[in-house]
C-alpha cells in the first residue's frame, strides 16, 4: 500500500532512508535546509518541500531524522512547522538519537494533537543505503502497525520495543555498549600487540572465547540471570588474572583505562564478600551501586540452555 | 600412545585435568599439599606422589598447575623439586596462568636443563571437567607435538600460538578482554534497566547488533584493519551517542566507570581530528597513544568479506 | 551608596544573600516561587515581589540565582519577567552556575536590551550566610563596577574575570577541581586505612608534602609553567610509585578508579618520551591529547619563587 | 656524635643523601654498581666499599636506598650482602620505596639478625641534595633513636611513624595522592585552557578556593572527620556541577578521565541516598565500597576549627 510520507532532516542517514522509501513506491516529500539534498532527493523520484509544514501535508506518515533533540522540536512545533501541516491522521515517527526524556517530553507535548512513533534505529549510514538497517519500534501497536510499511523499505529487522519512549532507551544502551565496546577491543588489541603478540593470533584466540563471543549470549542467561552464581570463573581469578593484565599493560606503557577501571569494581565485588562466586556476580554489585533492588527483574524460565564452546 | 605424566597442583582446575589424563589411558603419577586432593586422584586411578620429584620420575611430561608464579618456581626448583626427578627427555608443560615475563624467567633458567611449553587455558572448572578446555599452546615444535595427546585429554581445542611465551601472554589479553567485557555487560544492563528498560529486550536488542557480537569479527575485519576508515559510524555519532547514554547515567545515578572512560578516548579520537572517521579509528588512536609505530602490523589480505547484519 | 535590587532565586545560596543585601542597607526587592522564602526575606526587611518584572521594576541591578539555565532564561525572557519590568539603566547579574555556553547564549539574547554581569559564586551556602562569598565577576568594566557594592555585602573576595562569560567559566573549572579532589581525597584515604594506617599519621603526613598542598602553588610555577623539565620528581618513577599504590589497592580491595586513569596517563607520558622528565611532563602530555598547541600560554616571567618546604 | 654509616645504593637520591651524611661528620662507606658514584662519593669525603658487606663491616647504620624490593633483598641477603659484615648493634636503614608488604617480609626474615628501620623518604632529588628530605621513620623507639642523628643530615623533617612498616605504607599512600592530583590538576588546566580561560586566571582563582587548598586542612577535619555531614555544599550539587564541567570537556574534546571517575562516585553516593549530605560523604560511601567497618577510626576531638577563607 502506497503512502504519502514526509520526510525531515535528508543528511547522512536521513536521505537514504528517504531515497529507499521511494524507491518502495511511497510519495515521498522531503525537507531540509540543503538544497543539494532536496535535489538529490528530487532525482530519485521525491518531492522538495519548502518547509515542515509543507512535507506533512496531507501526510499520513512524517519522518524525523534529525542531529539533536532540539532539531526536532523546532521541526515539529516551529513557524511553519509539522505541526501546521499536519492532519489528523498523520502520525509521527521520530527516528533520530535524542534522550529518552526528550522524547517523553515531544511525546508529551504532542499529545492529543499528533501521533506518535518513537523509532530510532541501529547501525549505520552504509545499511541505511542498502536498507538494512535495524528499527526499535516503540509507540502504540496501530501506530506502529501503520508505520510497519515504512519500516519495511528502510531497515531489514524492526524490533517492537513496546510503549513509547523505550525504541530511544534501547538505542542509547545499544550504542553506549557498542561504542565503549569498541575501545575497549582498543585497549585489548593494542595491548596484545605492546606484549609482543601477533594481532591475527591474538583475534583467532579471543574470537572463540567470551572475549569474542561476549557475555549476553553466553554467561549471563547460563549464570546470573537463572540466579547461578555458582562459581564458573570465580570473582577472585578474575580480578587477579586482570590485575595480571593490568601490569603488563604498565610495564609496556600501554593505557588501558578501560581495564583499570573494570579492575576496581572487582574489588568492590571482592570487597562485598562476593570473591568466591561466579564472576558474573558483578553484575549484581553494580546493580546494588546504582541503588536498585536486589531482585533482578528478569525471568529466566524458558530460556535454552546454550553452549558456545561446544565441539561437535 | 599412553605417556607417563606427572601432574603438580590437583586444585579446583588441576584435579579434574589430571583425571581426565587418567580416563584418558595416561599413568598419571599427582603432587599437592592437600591429601584430600591426592586421596581423589587415587581413586580415579592416578598415583599419590610425594613430591614433585616423585611425580617427575621416569615422566614422559610433568603438567604443573599452580596459582601464581612463585609456586611454580618452587615445585620445579625448590626441593625434591620437579627437576629433581625428571630426566633427560622429560618435558615441563605449565598451565599455569602467570606473567610473560614470569614465563620468560622459568624458561630462561630450564635452559639446558628441561624442555618446557608453556601452555595455558581459556575457560573454567566447568570445561575443565568435560575435558572441553581451550589450551593455548606454545614451545617448540617437538615439544607441542610431545604434548599433544595429553591436550587431546584436557581440552577440545589446542591453539598453536608458536613459540614459548605466547601462550602466556595470549593467556592474559584473552582475560583482560573477557573480564573487563563482563564489568562493561553490567554497565550496560544496569543501565538499561534503571532507565526503565526491560532486561530482557534490552539483551535482544543487543545480541542483533555489534553491542552483542562484538567488534572483532565484524569492524575490526572488515574497517580499521583492512586499512579503511571510512566512516560507516563516524568517531563523531560515536562520541555523541556515549555522551547521552553517560547523562542518562548520570541522571539515573548509575555508575557507569568504564563507558565513561571511553568517552575521553573517543575525545582523543576528536583532538586528533580523527571525528570523521571510522569510529574504529580508536584503535589506531590508542595505539598511538601507547607509542606504537603508525602502521599496524596485520596483513588483512586473505580475510573474507563477513556481513552479521545480514538477513535472509 | 544605597541601591535597588531585585533578586530571583531564593534558594539556599540565593535567599541569605538577599538578606545580607537587606542588611548591606540596599533596598532589596525578591521573587521566589516558594511563599516561605519570600516570607523570610520580609521579615528580614525585604520586599516580596509577584513576578521577576515586578522584582525588576526601577532596579538597579537584578541578582539571579537559580537552579539551571533554563530557569534563568525563563527568569528572564518569560512573561512577566525581568526584561518586562527592567529599565534602561538596570543590570542583569547572574550568579547562578550554568554552562559558559548557556551564559554566552544568555548573554547574546540581551544584547541592546539589558546589560549583563557573569558572576558565579564559589564556597558554599556556609559562606553565603556569612557574606563571605567569593564572587567570580566578569562583563564590562562599567557593569562590575555598579554591582560592586552589592557583591561586598554578599562575599569577602571579588576576583575579575575579565569578559563576560569568564566568570562562568573558571566557576566550572574550579569545582570540576574541587569536586574531583575531593572524590581523590577520599581513595587516598580509604587505601591508607585499609592497608592498617592510622588516619592521623596519614593526614599529618600528607598535609606536609605536595599531597595536601597541591600542585597549585608549588610544582607547576616552579617547574613547568616555567618550561622546566628537568626532573625533579621523574615520571618513571611516579609511574613506578603509583603503580605500587594501585597494587596495595588490589590487594586490600580498595576501588581507587581516580587513581588508576592517573597512572594510565603516566603511561601516555612514558610513551611519548617524558619518562626522565620532571612528573609535571603530564601536563603538556594532556594538553596535547586535547589537541592544544604545543607552547603554553602563560608568561611565567614575574612569578617569585615559592618553597613551601623550607623551615626556619 | 659521630656514627659509622655503610651506605648501599648511590643513585640520584642515594648519592646525595649519603654525601650530606659525610658533611654532617659521618664516618660513610658507600657501595653501589657504578664505579662513577662510588667516585663521586670518595671525592667528597666517602669510602668506596666492594660490597654491602664491606660498607656494614663495623657499621652503625647501614642505610639502604635502592629501587626495588628485589634489590634490597639481594642486597642485605645476597652473596658479600650486608648481613655478612653487620655486627650486632648494626641497624638497617631501608629508605627505599618498597611496598609495605615487602618491607614486612624483609622484616620478619631478619628478625633476630640485625635491626631494621623502615623510613623512606618523602619530596625529590632537589631535597636530597638540600638534605631537606622528609623522612617517615618507623621502627622500635630506639633504633629509631639511633638513626636520627643521620636523619638531620638528610632531611629537616622527620615524621615518627609507628612500628616498622608504617614508613613504607604512609609513603605509598603519600606519593598516591601527591602522583594522582599531579594528573588531576593536569585535567583542570587543560579543560580551562580549552574552554577559552587564561591559565593565570584560573590558577588565581583555584590557589584560593578548595581546588588549590585541599580538602586534607579544610572540609574533611571540619565536617565528615568530625561526623557532621550536614551539607555545606550537598553531593546533589557537586554531582550537576561536575556533570557541567565533564559536559564542557566533552564539547572541548579534553579527556578527563579522572573528573568522569569522580563523577560516577557521586552517582554511587546519591544512589546510597545521601545526595543531601555533605560532599565529604564521598568519603563513607568509598570506605563502604572498600568494605570497612561504617565507624570511621579517628577522634576528632582536639582538633581546632580552621577557616582558610577567612579574610582579615
Amino acid at each position: 500500500m502506497t503512502m504519502k510520507i514526509g520526510f525531515v532532516g535528508l543528511g547522512a542517514m536521513g536521505l537514504p532512508m528517504a531515497m529507499n522509501l521511494v524507491k518502495g513506491g511511497h510519495d515521498v516529500t522531503g525537507f531540509d535546509l540543503s538544497a543539494d539534498a532536496l535535489a538529490e532527493l528530487e532525482k530519485a523520484g521525491g518531492t522538495a518541500g519548502a518547509s515542515g509544514a509543507a512535507a506533512a501535508e496531507g501526510a499520513d506518515l512524517v519522518v524525523t531524522m534529525l542531529p539533536k533533540a532540539e532539531h526536532v522540536e523546532a521541526a515539529i512545533f516551529g513557524e511553519t512547522g509539522i505541526l501546521e501541516g499536519a492532519g489528523a491522521e498523520t502520525v509521527l515517527v521520530n527516528m533520530s538519537t535524542i534522550l529518552p526524556e526528550e522524547t517523553d517530553a515531544i511525546s508529551a507535548r504532542l499529545a492529543g494533537r499528533m501521533a506518535m512513533v518513537d523509532a530510532p534505529v541501529g547501525r549505520s549510514a552504509l545499511e541505511a543505503k542498502r536498507g538494512a538497517l535495524l528499527i526499535l519500534a516503540s509507540g502504540s501497536e496501530a501506530d506502529k502497525e501503520k508505520a510497519r510499511p515504512a519500516f519495511e523499505c528502510m531497515g531489514n529487522e524492526t524490533i517492537d520495543c513496546g510503549a513509547i519512549g523505550n525504541g530511544s532507551r534501547v538505542k542509547i544502551i545499544n550504542n553506549f555498549m557498542g561504542v565503549s565496546l569498541n575501545a575497549l577491543t582498543a585497549e585489548a588489541l593494542t595491548l596484545a600487540e605492546a606484549s609482543g603478540l601477533d594481532i591475527r593470533l591474538a583475534l583467532d584466540v579471543m574470537r572463540g572465547t567470551i572475549a569474542g563471543i561476549g557475555h549476553m549470549k553466553v554467561t549471563y542467561p547460563n549464570k546470573v540471570l537463572k540466579g547461578d552464581l555458582l562459581a564458573g570463573f570465580p570473582s577472585d581469578l578474575a580480578h587477579k588474572d586482570l590485575g595480571l593484565a593490568i601490569r603488563l599493560a604498565e610495564s609496556t606503557n600501554v593505557p588501558t583505562y578501560m581495564g583499570a577501571a573494570a579492575l576496581q569494581t572487582y574489588s568492590i565485588v571482592r570487597a562485598e564478600g562476593r570473591g568466591r562466586q561466579d564472576y558474573t556476580a558483578v553484575y549484581p554489585t553494580l546493580r546494588g551501586l546504582a541503588g536498585l533492588p536486589e531482585a533482578i527483574p528478569y525471568d529466566a524460565s524458558g530460556d535454552e540452555e546454550y553452549d558456545p564452546f561446544k565441539k561437535d
